[in-house]
């Protein structure tokens, strides 16, 4: 059952192109974690927040992904993550055309 | 420029099926929220969790979009709604495979 992962904590950038530079290679290695079907990538400058919402195939991939991915930000400095592990609707998501196809 | 809008509460249910029936209508209706990409209808009965992940094609409709749903969770008794507005970092989702296509 897809497993969606939503994290968003403070930080005070790098934003836009400059996150993009910075974090291209961390990128291309999440891109490779096990059961990731997708990541989108956010950020808000004005107040001061990124994050990430993922796709996962299963819950367990979502968990095992959730505590590498704390202590990679945790060692970045970052604290105050938020982090919510997720079921899917898929009858209703079907319904407002959400991807979850990998 | 896409925005992406997540959106959780607290919750007693529907969950799972009772859920999808229960909001079948209101599903296609949000389905035609002008400038809606798509609506990934999230839940987590033992966290007691719902909310949505969605993508819009700029900021204007999602804060439209939160406006109305807000007054529509509340009138159906659902408070602490978090919502954050995000912008997507477009070169690092498209690293990591992230849908943001209609």
């Amino acid at each position: 059952m897809p497993t969606l992962l939503q994290i968003d904590f403070p930080t005070e950038g790098p934003w836009g192109e400059q996150m993009a530079a910075a974090y291209a290679e961390l990128a291309d290695l999440i891109s490779r974690t096990p059961g990731l079907r997708w990541k989108i990538w956010t950020e808000r400058e004005e107040d001061g927040i990124s994050g990430g919402i993922y796709l996962f195939d299963d819950e367990s991939s979502a968990r095992a992904y959730l505590a590498e991915h704390t202590a990679r930000l945790s060692s970045f400095g970052i604290s105050d993550i938020r982090a919510l592990v997720l079921d899917v609707n898929e009858t209703l998501t079907a319904t407002s055309r959400g991807p979850l196809s990998a």
